[in-house]
């Protein structure tokens, strides 16, 4: 159910059945030349679609800007910075927790945004305390990739427009991806990019970080079912815990 | 055009082209029992999809959530605070302007967040001196309003989920009204509301400032167009601006 | 009755009979050929001394420093930022409650504060929830103003060293203009300045709004003293919501 | 020549002619039963006056708010905070830089804003390269004090509406002193009040820190005599190394 | 070599041969009954002086407070926000880059301390462009630490107390390690910690998280040789890179 | 005592004995060819330990960076702003006022961290109510090296690798100390160095202020020990303070 469609008089009810807001949080980014810029928005928006369909939750509009620090100097792409992340979504949160929302759930498509999420519910933890904050990337993702994957990783935590990303795209937004433009290219990304300040531009041209050609529906499939079986399980636990309290 | 439905391939030559980035800003708000919590992001991306067509300009996904403080109290209500919003904004201004944007128009479909894209337009004058930032709400919309209303504004400035609000949507988002449940509901807003903060619960349980059965089509269509035009002329003159720099 | 000019023997008791405090806020700021760079302090202060006297208020020193950043270019002209002087005045507020204030009204005389007066308003709203906050900018005198001009504003809401507020000042501190050097300089204000960052030297050279020729004494009484008993009501019902609650 | 009281047809050549900008800088603050709480605004003020003769400068509008955090429990103290301070400062400096100011000389009348700007004048430092600021405090004053005070300072660094600042009233503020309320009250300041926050009331109840009554304007004009002609010292090489650079 | 035990006249040599400055980052935080408060700060400090001693390094002082939101409410615990953090080492850097150093390093003995780390490396990024900012967490150690271990790793990323971490104290700092008191308590840390803040008291009493009794010096020097390797090639890599601009 | 060497088992009793916490504040700073970078930081540790034996108290690790702003520009300073400073002390106290601590003595071993410690200090006033907060600069020292010195202070309050902190030093530190490379180099501050910000090259070469020369250990300890004396009596009057409460 989408939050933004409901309407005021009715809204208060649906919250009280469902206590559970879910906010995709994407990014506006360089994703090769299959992948349009909006790709985390896109993913981040539709597997809240189909979490909020399990655990009845309400799907807030998705967040559309997000840290992008490593691609900022790509064409397309936009970024803010960590302070302005942590503090609109510290704002949203406590709104929500005022509207009776008891467990917030920020469904994150760009891992990127992982600090600022974090950041951000570590606060909510103090100025709302009877909510359960989560940002959730795709949780248990790493293990289910090792098992589908043709290529290896380019890196131990990135993935982006390659195999895997191209992958949740075909099974989650296929009509947006130009399977005919996709490339392989695995970038050699040296070790010191997890030590110091690396933008992307120092070790690939194209923002694809492996062999896009590989991608299928399926393994976007095997993927993604994983990640939204354990999404569901976070939640719900989530939602237990402060009926409990 | 659709920003984030390009690639990053392809959108430095459709920046170079269009050089006008399009901001839909608008806000999760009580609308009343008719219309739906998202009214402000449906009018501002509609609008922003009309205006773009027009000036061939780049529509960015939509800010969708804005500065309520007046109806926060009111069920569905999401705000954030001005400065968030600002930092928030001048992050993606600043990003476009690298990326080559020369006009960044920000398409409001929220009062409250006048104040927060008025200075954020301010620090980006400073920040971002060659970019022409635009902060547009309806102009001229109170003058066309006042030839097509059958009832009196309730206030110099607010207008909300009224005969107009209403007209605007049925309009550019009629599958979203629910006219049968419109309502007539004149508030007797004080005039200590223009001087001292007051939350709208203080004058109204319905967050509808008239009379929404009075809204047609028609009336939208009036003003919109009214407004639109506007918007076109300050964008291209703000354009040819940038060119003679 | 002066608040500086008190002791703090005599202070508590005055605050407890009087629970007003009065704060003029002015800017320092360029206002033609006859008038003043501090005409909107002069004037703040004046019209709250006369405001005192009816509501038994307690006048704070004047606030002389205020934003101006349309007209900062011109000599003369001293401004601060939003965020400094909601800072400075919401710690000026919080010591106001402390000491017992019920009511602390800001008497504005220059309209660029408003954004900030406003902010600073409803974060007092929060932090101090027993006291109300006004911010006053001559209520009312839109209507008035209409009733007496005998030239069109130039624009919607500004006024500035014109007929109007060159009426001010001959009623308020006629021995501070020099009505010889008053000018007739009307100026072109584009569309445009109401949605993009305009400095005030891209229309006009003079800093003056209209006929400045055409002010006088009556006019300035006329509108003064419409506002003045507008801002003893504002204050009186504010007064009493206190007493009740 | 006060700068709020010239127009901006004339101002800019003032400010060549004068190159210096004096702020008076003050407090609102208890001072006892025959001081009244503007005390170290009149002072401020008033000395600006006399100095701004000498040198030829251009005197500010009062700042009349400052950090009054050891006395703000006190009726009618009114404080605000370091940080809300150096901002506010930082900014009227900056637009005085702007304007061609060379030498900005803020002369302050409450020892608890020494702090606050002294920041500011460092931050400015950065900022204003070119122009000299200065933060005096009656400078020399306390070897001249003690040449002519009857009884010992109660505190290595603060006086306070005692046979000192009293007589400082006597000479620049004769009509606001009441003698015949002024009282003798040696407080008996623990040592612990210079290494840990005390408010003044753990000591005081007059907030007279000496005996008041001893006070008389031969005394005030010794030492302000002496502070003013190291102020003007001051001001002059310091408008001299300006004009050198 | 110890940057603060050498002199004024002999650091400016020293900086420009060296050219490296090498910050321990620690935490003072609970770690069990066997190890020290101070383990982390003792950690970095010891391998910090080992890699100086191989690059030609300059160590600064220890800065010994570092980000424990998980532990902070463990007896001994002492945390600083991130927000902190990142403040004092930007300025720490800018001071760094204004003497002349090249690569600022920062070895990190306390995971939690990651994220303000690598922000503050990225505003460094923009503020000190000719020099690269390292923040290294014994780099590789994870694959190292596979080998050597005999019981398994309580989570993906955290260690704490445990096996490991205690075998690194038993080479760098065995003088305070209290093998006798040391434990095996591994936790059953939920998924849940993964996306939600969640202290550790949740699910550990001891903050030993693993098999304490385990460790080995030879472990320590195993995985600690294998990092410090790492650290030094990362260091002359960098080196050399500001170098060649 | 030393806080970091304890465990988190046998913290909590420690803490619960002895309530006091004391934070060595230093600075890495230039002090003329003779005395290291780190002095302040070897003072302040050195009589923080002297200070823990005779109180009872806790020793945390050293706050090793302090606010340099007058010697930045000397080789081998390291200056935070004040912001930073005092932000980061705020996070440590709040972090011991939970832990249980009473008594958090700062010993300042740097004048120019002076202003952020009290300033701290009365934001932790605030924040946690119940414990007592000192910043200590050797209390009482003015008057006692005024009796051993030989040569004249040349300046009201700063010292600076003289005769008076050399001889800290030939007694705290004895063993850092170069005294053959001790100078005497009177300088000559000028009087606008306590009214405008004045870096210290512009007034010494060599960083030292007077005749390091003269420094003995004598003098150190009769100081020293003086200061001492002041520190335990203000702690232990703090101490009984928070008890009676």
């Amino acid at each position: 159910m989408k939050f933004q469609y409901q309407n005021s008089y009715n809204i208060k009810e649906e919250i009280e059945r469902s206590k559970i807001a879910i906010l995709p949080v994407g990014a506006v980014e360089a994703h090769g030349p299959h992948l349009p810029l909006g790709t985390d928005n896109f993913l981040a928006e539709r597997l809240s679609d189909k979490l909020a369909e399990v655990v009845n939750g309400l799907v807030l509009p998705t967040l559309p800007y997000g840290q992008v620090w490593s691609l900022r100097q790509f064409p397309g792409s936009i970024t803010v910075s960590n302070r302005s992340l942590i503090s609109y979504i510290n704002d949203i949160g406590e709104s929500l927790y005022r509207q009776g929302i008891k467990v917030f759930a920020m469904v994150n498509g760009h891992l990127g945004n992982g600090t600022a999420l974090k950041e951000a519910a570590r606060e909510l933890y103090e100025t709302c305390p009877k909510m359960k904050v989560l940002y959730l990337f795709y949780p248990g993702m790493n293990k289910a990739a090792e098992e589908v994957r043709e290529t290896p990783s380019s890196h131990g935590t990135y993935f982006h427009a390659c195999e895997i990303e191209t992958s949740y795209m075909l099974y989650l937004a296929p009509e947006l991806v130009e399977m005919e433009k996709a490339i392989n290219d695995i970038p050699d990304i040296p070790l010191s990019a997890d030590v110091t300040p690396t933008p992307w531009e120092e070790f690939t041209e194209t923002a694809v970080l492996g062999d896009a050609t590989l991608a299928t529906e399926d393994k976007g499939i095997y993927i993604i079912d994983i990640a939204l079986k354990n999404m569901v399980q976070l939640i719900e636990a989530a939602k237990q815990e402060t009926e409990q309290n």
